[in-house]
């Protein structure tokens, strides 16, 4: 892996109050990016990005992530064309989480759904709660990935 | 700890199409939770929640969490007053993330301003950039926490 391109974090004053983007990776080297609609504020998708998937984010403007179930760098949409453009990028305070505003292309979701979002859960009975589902599909999964 | 109150992940099509709430507990116990204020769609923050405070969230339609930091339960707001209410809750696709809508009291950041993604991260420059502040604080952090 090449070598981080930021430095590394310092105090939480620092952290906190500073001008310098010092992310704090966790100990497998990610920091959780949330990403919303640009146009609606939905959230689209939870996912993860290492030093070279937050680097080239910020130097493209379109989402790269990292995937912990196939250990690699992917930029969003590479095989689906549905890419994210990045219009802002914020980072929160002790710099261990990203948000992104993206204009997405068709559907965030590989199931289909716009957002990963799909269902609600009801409140009031932590036990044997039932889905329910809140989107419809945009594309058909079967066809399209 | 308590057992918990869900049942175990499935596949991945019960996973995603299913109607059961199956969360999908990281190696710590853990799936991420984002919160966003249900009248602006901001990003307010980004925390974590083992069964315990999922459970609780969803029985009482207050925000809980887990602190990794204090290895702790901890309802938001409970020593600052600054509580959520949760407006709706979502769970994503593979179970492992959780949105919550919420009425945010006063502000979600410790450091005093309403999110905790007070600084946004110019895009284009990867190395060296200069983060921007877009939030003022809503109250003293030094005065009350």
């Amino acid at each position: 892996m090449d070598p981080s391109p930021f430095a590394r974090p310092g105090t939480a004053a620092d952290l906190e109050e500073g001008l310098a983007l010092t992310p704090k990776f966790d100990r497998d080297g990610l920091v959780t990016c949330v990403a919303t609609d640009a146009a609606t504020g939905d959230v689209l998708m939870v996912a993860h990005m290492n030093a070279a998937a937050l680097s080239k984010t910020i130097a493209t403007g379109e989402a790269w992530y990292f995937s912990r179930s196939r250990q690699a760098l992917w930029r969003k949409g590479e095989t689906s064309g549905h890419t994210q453009r990045v219009i802002e990028m914020r980072i929160d305070c002790d710099q261990d989480a990203v948000w992104i505003k993206v204009e997405q292309t068709v559907a965030a979701c590989h199931t289909g759904r716009r957002s990963c979002f799909y269902r609600a859960v009801p409140l009031g009975k932590a036990n044997g709660a039932v889905l329910t589902f809140v989107e419809e599909r945009v594309f058909d999964p079967k066809v399209a990935r």
